[in-house]
């Protein structure tokens, strides 16, 4: 059990850091896959990222259905979620969010290339998804389980996806992870738009996105961010 | 009475909310219809929103004739809110704002048009309106019911009007409506003017405006926010 | 002796604004003249704005010599302000400041021109001085009253002048006026940066230019924006 | 000893600016020569440099070998600082980081030059290194004394370099010099991004850059900067 409420615990930091560091504004979520049942995914009720608490943590199996609702108003885009841990095995979290820097990539054909090498994990492609191909005139959320899967689908084996209009959807095998590539996925995307005004750019070699991938993830790195985005969040960890 | 003091509440959050967001400076008010005398509105005496207390709430008519002044100083723009009162039935709230991002689009011919979902009730036109097309040099405040009127000429039927050289003016069934409008008006100003530099961009369809200005005003987004913004703003209403 | 201590902490006051509002970083200063012996200036010692206090107020005669030094020392670029007082009975303030708005203005040819109508007072026109014309190679800075002068001369009748690869400086009847016009100068820059890239730009007329200027230093608008600065800078008076 | 804390305290306060200004995120580090041992330099224990204290402290040598490592984790890029110290005899101070605003300059051909007279200190040339160059596909970090060795080869008798896709190193007689061309290397590239759209920038002539070093080295200017941001970075020196 204590260990449980650590794991919940990173999740709370996650929302608060995505808050904190601009990934999110009041709108926007993470889950993480349950660490014992890789059938479930653990995900605040709906709430702003920033005010996040561990009391509103709940599970869901990977239809998006609640263990034990409780009456509490749930996220309405939980397919995201639940269809990405259906395709991904791989994955233990994921995090969707509309950061500012992000979605001209969505609405323009310049693709989203890593050009900074803390972006490492990113990924060579990331794909972009317009939710009117497969459904036409909605309101832009992802409400229903064929939705999700049609993202997870764009989604594939890369690491994040771009949504039309909306923002990006981003993966990792921790939450740890997936925080860290969402945050330096906004900051690539910042840079490269900058950059992009100067001419012609150069982009990190395959061998080098590899590289600067396991290199994010080490403990060297990883925990270093961590701790100071932790800090910067004025969360403390129960 | 009870009712009153929470419905006049949520103007004082509204304008702590707009100066937290960035989207007023030290200049710009909210307003809001009497919710039981429709012939009435509500405004803060003249400050800067970030300052605005309970106590501050003034009663005004549609001709802006202050009901009880007790020497109070007044806004110089109240036509502004006023004639849109008077204009428009179904509008219930008025934001007039300076907010940077989206002032550009005011002195030149790009038009505004929603580019991502959150701008939800924008609407799918926002006009522009020049002082110095009825009334020559000015010193383009809007000072006068004539001004006034003018300006709701140019809003017509739409949600939101852009003053050259000044800002605009935003319109909501409720405060609630009118402060997110305004946030994410200046957000996809903000977004449009990067995507822009990209090259074409694709903007929401006409269903997708539709649809998403029922989903944002829906109370599973619209209160998420207002929630995150009222606890950023530092406010704690009565 | 109370007013005098009244006046000096609008200049302290102004300080404090001019750093939480970004227009001066760690570098910059703002002056006032005597306001009962117009052959003297109030100046701080030399610190940076954020910091400065009442204790800090020094007292300067035209030329730039300390009253009653005391050993403090004494910032280098005092010829800014003795300067322009010389040349202008009419200016009561003189700020001078680095904004990173301003500074492509200084560097390049597009002209700096009114495009808002909160930049009132800020004049039709904005003249460009650079050191290197009358001075050669130096370290950029106005260190004496020969370069004093020749800025004075260039910022002529106008209420602010651009300083090649440095900033800007501005002037104003009172300390409340300089302020006022230094912050909107940097908004009017930072917006025009964003609308050239749009296109043909509409500026003000000369009418509405002399009608906002006279409107920006209305106590309507004047005093509502320095209460709104003066509480957010953190700072109270005396 | 009372002295060797100062010293120590210079570089927690460095760590700490460099954080609050922006010029690093978790990333980063700052470093300096031992003032009695020229074969010796000190440096942080690996942790972002917005945390660091005055225990976290560390000595190396020049090959970057831990004098008393007592068990504390090393930052892998030490090869930036001991290759530059030993390369350098005339650096007493160095600062590595990844500041957004200088990273549009290490992909693309822009130059650095400088602009504005608070950049005194950047160089007449910044030269860019490629660790493609000489070690082909990698995770981009400086992790030994050949890469080291290679940096500093590029950066030669410079006081910058710029570092592809990754960010810039920047070296100073003291730590309160390479700190604050570290500042406003990255404060000249934002304007200078800003500028160059606009058309041609006028630059600082060679003898400008020579005059605006010294100046920008003298007490009254370090001095005044130096106690400003050591305030904002609300860290008390011991």
């Amino acid at each position: 059990m204590a260990d449980l409420t650590a794991f919940l615990d990173d999740i709370v930091i996650a929302n608060r850091i995505l808050a904190h560091e601009g990934v999110v504004d009041g709108y926007g979520h993470v889950t993480a896959r349950h660490p014992e049942r890789p059938d479930r995914f653990f995900m605040s009720r709906s709430r702003s990222p920033e005010l996040v608490t561990l009391d509103d943590m709940m599970e869901f199996d990977l239809d998006c259905n609640p263990i034990d609702q409780r009456g509490r108003t749930m996220y309405g885009e939980r397919p995201i979620h639940g269809a990405i841990f259906q395709a991904r095995p791989d994955v233990g979290s994921v995090v969707h969010n509309h950061a500012h820097e992000v979605i001209p990539y969505t609405v323009t054909k310049v693709p989203m290339r890593q050009m900074i090498h803390t972006a490492g994990g990113m990924g060579a492609h990331v794909p972009g998804w317009d939710i009117d191909g497969d459904f036409g005139d909605t309101d832009m959320l992802v409400r229903n389980m064929q939705q999700g899967r049609s993202l997870a689908k764009t989604l594939g084996s890369n690491a994040a996806v771009l949504m039309r209009g909306h923002g990006c959807t981003v993966t990792g095998k921790t939450v740890r992870d997936a925080v860290r590539i969402a945050v330096y996925l906004m900051v690539n995307a910042r840079l490269l738009t900058e950059a992009m005004r100067f001419g012609d750019v150069t982009f990190l070699s395959e061998g080098e996105m590899t590289a600067t991938t396991e290199m994010s993830a080490s403990p060297l790195s990883s925990d270093r961010i961590w701790e100071y985005w932790t800090r910067r969040s004025g969360y403390s960890p129960t």
